[in-house]
């Protein structure tokens, strides 16, 4: 490709511009930050790219557009965007929920342009440019949407896309992939935050001093509970239909296990904790974490 | 001290067990234990310890005993230990939970005999003796119990024990301890295995792979719920009525978070994640996790 154009070049967006560069997949990376911090660390890095200052300098000529923003700002973009692309040039995003983003997209982009949906399965709880990793796409599962109207040729090109910066391409449709990703990243997340609020809760109430015995599990959550708080809620509020169904199943078997510590059931408990038990073994074996107890960390 | 007797050599018992023959903490250090196959295993560590096969010759002439089991097995080992033990000698425990286990203490350990409740904050998703580690209590705490008819020298006696296998003390009461660890240790177990648990139901309903796209949050709630489900069992139920309330206190939390996602409640659930997010930081400042994205795993 001759010319890229990053919007958004915080964690992700950061991680691509680095893999791209180190790759030569694009001649000219460009990039457009809307915060001014950012940009200053972004410069720091010194990365072969050009920052621009104007929307239109970006998007003109570019062969692909990446967005890297919260989901929020989409709608914003689209309408900023559909004044100087061309036709010719593909757009993709990295967002975590598909089927109110497609919505939107549908409805404000110009329609001789092609969007093709994508999410890396990848991030940390930390954010901005300067945490970016070369290697933040390797071997990492990267999803494509692929709906009714999908154009199969775009959808070629932005999964050879992804490819060269090292992920494994899964394609499926927007609701599908709305359904499985509230269930194994939208619930756990929602449940991080709700629980390191109990644990400040209570620690108001009862004025203990909690957080010095995290160590029991409670520091694991707060991990998660420290990721970025604009593009979760873009992420609760887009998918809120299916996180308010896994948030019910979820409450249903809370209610059940607290009934059988009530009545000490003492097979229910067991078969529970032992079936529990067979999904580290399986992520462990499919490589999607460390094969080391407690994560690797000492 | 002349002779240690450890009862219960797993995980956390044969991290004792490595870190006092190293620090040479007693000229005699015994082990009981009742499974076979950690028996085996014990021996391959080659540690310069003594396997008992009789409960008398473990306990005869010990100067401290280290309980180190589920807390089930906790009554049975105290009826036999009657039988052979002198009222010179300490016995200690490594349990979680503490109100009900006094109880049991109380009631049926023979009436000259002293024993302080210990609850070092350590462990992890894996058992047995292999996986010990000779810095396991390394600058964790370690919670010592006491109530009001503990006797002061013996406390002093458990503490120093304890400093000396590397841990800092807190006193508290168990009834202090038990609310405590309600919250930062066994709600996080019990989500833990909850949320494993919705993943799979949702799995089996739905027929997609799940599992496969566990990346998102779901493979770190994966390792807690990995956790011995016979020791958590035992958790559970002795800290039933601290358990089921905080249960209580986290569905309060997120039907109130279910309901900002329904109305778009940006302002609410903004405070929320900002809020919950500065627990991270302060873990990360008091050292008790890694001050690394992701725990430092790659």
């Amino acid at each position: 490709m001759k010319k890229v154009l990053v919007i958004g070049c915080g964690l992700l967006g950061s991680s691509l511009v680095r893999k791209m560069s180190k790759k030569k997949i694009a001649k000219k990376i460009f990039v457009y930050e809307k915060s001014q911090s950012n940009i200053s660390k972004i410069k720091k890095l010194r990365l072969p790219i050009k920052i621009v200052k104007t929307f239109k300098d970006g998007v003109v000529n570019s062969d692909l557009i990446i967005i890297c923003t919260p989901l929020s700002e989409y709608k914003k973009l689209i309408l900023k965007i559909n004044n100087f692309i061309s036709s010719r040039t593909l757009i993709t995003d990295i967002g975590s929920s598909k089927v109110e983003t497609s919505k939107i997209i549908k409805k404000f982009l110009r329609k001789d342009i092609q969007w093709i949906q994508s999410h890396p399965i990848t991030g940390s709880e930390v954010s901005g440019p300067e945490y970016g990793k070369v290697n933040m796409f390797e071997d990492k599962w990267c999803i494509l949407i692929k709906d009714k109207k999908t154009n199969l040729r775009c959808l070629k090109f932005i999964s050879s896309f992804w490819k060269k910066v090292g992920s494994k391409i899964v394609i499926m449709d927007s609701k599908k992939h709305d359904k499985i990703f509230s269930i194994t990243s939208h619930l756990p997340h929602l449940i991080a935050y709700n629980l390191v609020k109990s644990a400040q809760d209570f620690e108001k109430k009862q004025k203990y001093d909690l957080i010095k015995f995290s160590a029991g599990g409670l520091r694991d959550f707060s991990r998660i509970a420290a990721s970025n708080e604009i593009m979760w809620r873009d992420i609760f509020f887009d998918n809120k239909i299916n996180v308010s169904k896994a948030i019910d199943i979820f409450i249903k078997n809370l209610n059940s296990f607290k009934k059988d510590i009530k009545l000490k059931n003492n097979n229910s408990i067991l078969k529970k904790l032992i079936q529990t038990k067979k999904v580290r073994s399986k992520i462990i074996k499919l490589k999607h974490d460390i094969n080391k107890p407690d994560f690797g960390r000492s």
